[in-house]
């Protein structure tokens, strides 16, 4: 068999989450809590009754591909020749990683702490990867002077998920024109930015960048899974500089074909809905409310959430987040995933979702806070 | 960007059939004109109204899994652990081919006429191909022992698509029995089968052969888009020997994380219909028993169709096949696939299917006749 598959491991996060007992509080798995609306199924249910569930376009149906390039209007992106769309964000991130990179010659760059699959895509494709942390310190906010700093002279491409999973942190306005600026005065051939936008909904700032609108080699991924508690329709898509597409729609067309018809239609009835992308915020803007005040009182240490549905909490120094997680889950029915999972740089944190029911939520947070005391009596 | 996706082919088969005007007969895109049965998307769509379209297991759902297993009940993969829910065939046959070749070492054998997908697939990893051409002479039928003779020092893996799409041929019971024979008589490390059963429910002989009862190193690759006309649904499936599989869901997982949940609860629902995978069998034959009167009477040399819905009809001594099927589009309005998308061997040769409506269907080969005869004149 193939030794870069033998070599992958598979996710620590649904590893962690799968052990999951039936009475345990549940802070893992990134999903929301929140139903869909049930008036886009109910569309695409018509439209598949009347024209059947047949193939579309490898890179999507021209309708949602345009809709969806028109709603974001990033520059030199808006027309449907910008988007192919995708089986999620996980395969857009998978076949931007496939198309940009040249497994015999560049390197991908990726911002840690982040979600583990870009590292895990590379490594299928025998991709090099280098890594550039941003620090606890300062509480995992995006450095730009860090990760221009970071590109080498292989660099073809940097990853950064912002809103941020797992650290919650946004892009500022401020970091994302410095990182700009120093991608700009480079030579030689461009270095991409692919901005995992999968959190674009969640955001509780005001200053949050789009790369897109700041620097033109920048790709982006992006899907309904958070914003519209669409996680398992797998319905994604890429954005980006029309040369880009062209070889992304070869790749899609030949790993999966088309992403699925009945996904497409809902996301047409999405993106012709005005606020649909945006008909769940209020409930998160609500929730983190309640969330900051509960952990105001805990006496953890925690990032501020600046977007998404997560919140970084640190344990004791010292302490391995691994084996945190699985005393978590084993002897206090809490599942949280361990801050190891997105790489070194959020050793000793644990990764904590806050859309279950607020009581909930509190429950799990003086578990966690009790685990922490308790270690330090220890 | 990645050499290897510059270098690879958008999908001849898909640019023909784009070009079909709106008066155009449709002999080109493989896919059921058949309506899915909308009791099954009904199940599905009460599912996602009750519970979400949350994420499943990378995997797949495990009843889904346990439920495709025990129906075909292949020796030793019959539990849900020989099971990953994929994102259609393609994905399944795009995992496999990932998952079983290193492509600093191995070598892919290719059964032709075959789909191009496969090739495509294998010059995206960097996995080298060997092809071994079934014989217009013998209109196309496998030829276990040429097959077993084209393996190569290097070679890992064989992909065989049976019912084949392009030739409409099956693998019968004594090829296959010879095939098998031939492997296992191999010393060093066994050579693993793909077998692409995509056409399983469209077999008019009573021995099509199933690799997998055959041979332990077959990897099955299946979905539901030409069973049930549920193409653009991206449901499918690879059956295998746990130890691939285990490596399979790898691939799978951070290629795609899962497929469409809506997808899976159709497919439950299929599976759980005694005799669904087969509801549209008896009018595929019917239809084909009228196909063979009017190729009969069509003056056309073709190859009877033992499986899928297609049937290859042979252009006139040098004609290239993509002229013709130009010209054909062009000049009488006809959409037919060119034999030399499916490999050198079907040059000289069109690929038609015979979905559309019997008139339709006849009035299209009366075109291609008269084409043919016409070229014969001048």
């Amino acid at each position: 068999m193939n030794p870069r598959v033998l070599e992958v491991m598979p996710s620590l996060i649904r590893e962690v989450s799968s052990r999951k007992k039936s009475t345990s509080i549940d802070l893992g798995l990134g999903e929301p809590s929140l139903a869909p609306n049930p008036a886009y199924l109910d569309e695409a249910m018509r439209y598949v009754k009347q024209h059947g569930v047949k193939y579309t376009a490898n890179a999507g149906e021209a309708d949602l591909r345009d809709a969806i390039a028109r709603h974001y209007g990033y520059p030199n992106m808006s027309d449907l020749s910008n988007v192919c769309v995708t089986v999620g964000s996980q395969e857009a991130m998978y076949v931007a990683i496939k198309t940009l990179l040249d497994p015999s010659r560049d390197e991908l760059l990726i911002v840690e702490p982040c979600f583990p699959s870009y590292r895990k895509m590379a490594m299928l494709e025998g991709v090099s990867v280098r890594t550039v942390p941003m620090r606890e310190q300062e509480d995992f906010a995006f450095d730009a002077q860090r990760i221009a700093g970071a590109i080498g002279e292989r660099t073809r491409a940097i990853v950064i998920c912002s809103p941020c999973n797992p650290t919650a942190r946004v892009l500022r306005a401020a970091a994302a024109e410095t990182l700009s600026r120093a991608l700009e005065r480079r030579r030689g051939d461009p270095v991409w930015l692919i901005h995992d936008e999968i959190y674009r909904e969640q955001v509780f700032v005001d200053d949050a960048a789009e790369l897109a609108r700041r620097y033109p080699h920048t790709i982006v991924t992006n899907s309904l899974s958070k914003s519209n508690a669409l996680t398992g329709l797998r319905l994604g898509w890429l954005l980006g500089p029309r040369a880009f597409i062209e070889q992304a729609i070869k790749v899609h067309a030949w790993a999966t074909s088309c992403a699925d018809t009945f996904a497409q239609r809902v996301a047409l009835a999405i993106f012709r809905t005005p606020g649909a992308l945006q008909e769940h915020a209020e409930w998160y803007r609500e929730r983190r409310r309640g969330l900051l005040e509960t952990l105001g009182k805990s006496g953890l240490r925690y990032v501020s959430p600046d977007g998404t549905f997560y919140v970084c909490v640190q344990l004791l120094p010292g302490s391995a987040s691994l084996d945190a997680a699985n005393e978590l889950i084993e002897k206090h029915d809490v599942v949280a995933i361990p801050g190891a999972a997105f790489g070194a740089a959020m050793e000793g944190w644990l990764r904590l979702t806050w859309v279950a029911s607020p009581d909930l939520v509190a429950e799990g947070l003086a578990r966690i806070a009790d685990y922490c005391a308790k270690g330090a009596v220890a």
